[in-house]
């Protein structure tokens, strides 16, 4: 049985970012998940790769560890790609951002790698992903797993997720009737969180309003304005005007009061 | 998200059947997947249950695996059993034996757990099922994977192929009735626009990029940000005062040039 409800153009359209993972075993076995299931493009988040390169010198360290790519931060491994989906177990209430059921969210993300990079996040195997590096997301993906009541919620093991997620993306077909948007790419979208993080400032909002302002409530307004290319540069014009007019307020205000 | 489509006494009717696994790693990680979606019925075929013993001893041995029964053979390990399927690699031609995807074969499972004991089995990490294990099952049930042209095929790592095993049973079709946000109502993306329209003019978008300014095209983008009612608060603050910054300071410009 061959994958071919997704052609290898789409495959290599999905790549997934493993964030602060420790364990050289867990990266071994993602990348072994990702070859079984036809995928190759394999990114490390880390600011200290030492569990990367132990994994990548393994004896059956694969094709796909060989190819993997490092970074150091998660903006810096998710640039280029327009989808950006963040994987959370789902006891941890993340309410700032929408949860979809891996079943439901494959149902988006196959006609997004048709269009596009879609990354895949998996945060370090006891803590996650970070606040922060979850405001780099568009939205989440959950793992139905069982509850028992009063019990603490399960957590998979990194390559255990990382194969069922596989295995969920390439399980259907894709329906190419629909019609999916271009998303932005994550380095377009950060530009622009950048500006209205400086609109908010040179307006005083973030003065006047300091609890609703911090860089991350920003980021994931931003990410959930589901932007593609076109908005987000329509957005991009409109707040540069906004911005070049506060600020050349600023200097006439200035120039008054001298 | 709970296994609402199995009831308890249903996952009790699962029992995965281990044949001769060696590394104790697997074993724990076979374990842990059926912790995590809700079965509890593990047992060991194996006449030298070494590994298991060092799995069973392992820091975090799960309920799971201090459950799990020992038995030395196939036979008597799926003796009380009704349906008893057996997991194979696809490329394995095994054409003596009925061979259904996953997909497939959890729908036939599932309704056999409700009336029966179904039994899966996994065989040893290097050689699968033997053809003499193998007699004891009713059909195959094969994990589909990548085929890359003259490369050998894929076999799964057994800790992964478990997972992905119990999550296509326990996986819940897709609910047409998506979870869907809480979008704001149409009113007040309606006063979200005209603040829109405001501030695009206090800052003299509208006047040096005409083409790109008109109602329709503004209330489009705004629709577009597919906001609920908390986002399209915040964005509402931030133009608010965005607009009264700009207006405060147009008014001043006004004062110093008279």
């Amino acid at each position: 049985m061959s994958t071919s409800s997704l052609r290898e153009r789409e495959l290599n359209n999905l790549i997934i970012v493993l964030v602060r993972a420790r364990d050289p075993n867990n990266i071994g076995a993602v990348a072994r998940a990702m070859h079984d299931f036809g995928f190759g493009r394999l990114r490390i988040a880390n600011e200290y790769p030492v569990s990367f390169q132990r994994a990548r010198s393994a004896v059956d360290a694969s094709s796909v560890l060989a190819a993997a790519e490092e970074y150091s931060t998660v903006p810096e491994a998710v640039a280029d790609c327009n989808l950006v989906i963040g994987t959370t177990a789902v006891g941890l209430r993340r309410q700032e951002h929408p949860i979809l059921t891996l079943a439901e969210a494959a149902e988006v993300i196959r006609p997004a790698m048709a269009s596009g990079r879609v990354a895949l996040l998996f945060g370090s195997e006891k803590t996650g992903l970070s606040n922060d590096e979850l405001s780099h997301c568009h939205w989440l993906l959950t793992i139905p797993m069982h509850q028992t009541e009063g019990m603490r919620h399960a957590s998979m093991n990194l390559g255990q997720a990382a194969a069922v997620c596989l295995y969920e993306l390439i399980r259907a077909p894709v329906s190419t009737a629909l019609q999916t948007p271009e998303y932005a790419a994550a380095a377009e979208l950060e530009r622009l969180t950048e500006l209205l993080i400086d609109v908010m400032k040179a307006s005083e909002y973030s003065r006047r309003h300091p609890a609703n302002f911090n860089e991350v409530m920003v980021r994931r307004l931003v990410r959930q304005m589901s932007l593609d290319h076109s908005r987000a540069l329509a957005w991009t014009g409109i707040l540069r005007q906004v911005l070049w007019k506060l600020e050349s307020n600023r200097s006439l205000d200035a120039t008054t009061k001298t």
